[in-house]
């Protein structure tokens, strides 16, 4: 039911998904939802926003996963966001970017945790960036880089009903990727003994 | 009528604004809207995001006025919309983008001119990068960079109701900039001399 209400804010927003559409959609017996939820629509989205903080690790995890450096994995991020952009017929970008714009910061429940979630991508992308032997500073400009580039983009990809602006954007940031100040360690692994 | 929708399409998006309010914001006559517009909210919408072509105009307009490089350029540029975001309580990010993800690629009209629009502020954007020397394909790529940069950080900084993405975001773009290839030239009419 919550994974079926996060596909639902993600492709048309908060306002847009009835709480009947997030029942059928998901198989739910109808009273489940009032059971779980009995706050109602505002819950189940409090729900789906902390269910999409986990999603943003899986990327973050992906992405890494296949790279070696810093520009490897900006091209990883952007690729995966790509993808699911794609795949979706240009409908499904960031899980909570619609809300973000619909709600906050006028539904203080939700803007907090919207900023919950976000810190966390950021935490786990700067993680990443000093993984790669970016200065914790500088790793955290990059994080709060990547972020925005990404979900920006993914509003004139939207727009132009295109991947074009997303590998334009990714390709500009990384083509001004500076080296890192330490050498990069070989592993996550490797990185935890020494 | 148009300049009061597109207020209330920045702030709240396009679902939750009633034309109803539209009226009762802008001051106009019930029965003037549905004269001007008989295709209803869709067709307003569609003049809102017109009309945001032109603010996206003077945003550049702006931000290049006191700009003599680059760096200048996209610092005017993020303290242009975060002094706007600040002022407005953090309600008022980017006149459309809100609107794109409740609706594109759904609705084809709208996603059209947002298309349109947002072409036009990146053709706007690249001139400038241009303008400080950059090669035409670098300018092209800074331009959906910054953009998306800026469309993605005032996501970040509505979530967190503060400023702070916006100026990590920016400042690590500023960080990043390469030297343009090419001398920068003295001025928009000292550029059209040469």
């Amino acid at each position: 039911m919550i994974a079926s209400a996060v596909e639902l804010f993600r492709r048309q927003g908060y306002h847009a998904t009835a709480l009947s559409q997030v029942i059928s959609e998901s198989g739910a017996p109808r009273g489940s939802i009032y059971f779980h939820f009995p706050g109602g629509k505002e819950q189940l989205a409090v729900a789906a926003v902390a269910l999409s903080a986990e999603e943003g690790d899986a990327v973050v995890g992906a992405a890494s996963a296949g790279a070696t450096d810093a520009a490897g994995f900006v091209r990883a991020m952007t690729a995966i966001v790509s993808k699911r952009l794609e795949s979706s017929d240009f409908r499904a970008g960031c899980a909570i970017a619609t809300m973000v714009l619909e709600l906050a910061p006028d539904v203080e429940a939700l803007r907090a945790e919207f900023d919950r979630v976000i810190a966390h991508w950021r935490a786990a992308t700067a993680a990443q960036f000093e993984h790669y032997g970016y200065e914790p500073a500088r790793a955290t400009g990059l994080a709060a880089l990547l972020l925005s580039t990404l979900e920006g983009a993914l509003i004139l990809a939207r727009a132009a009903r295109s991947l074009e602006p997303l590998q334009t954007a990714g390709e500009a940031l990384i083509a001004m990727l500076e080296p890192p100040a330490i050498p990069r360690r070989r592993s996550r692994s490797g990185a935890a003994k020494t």
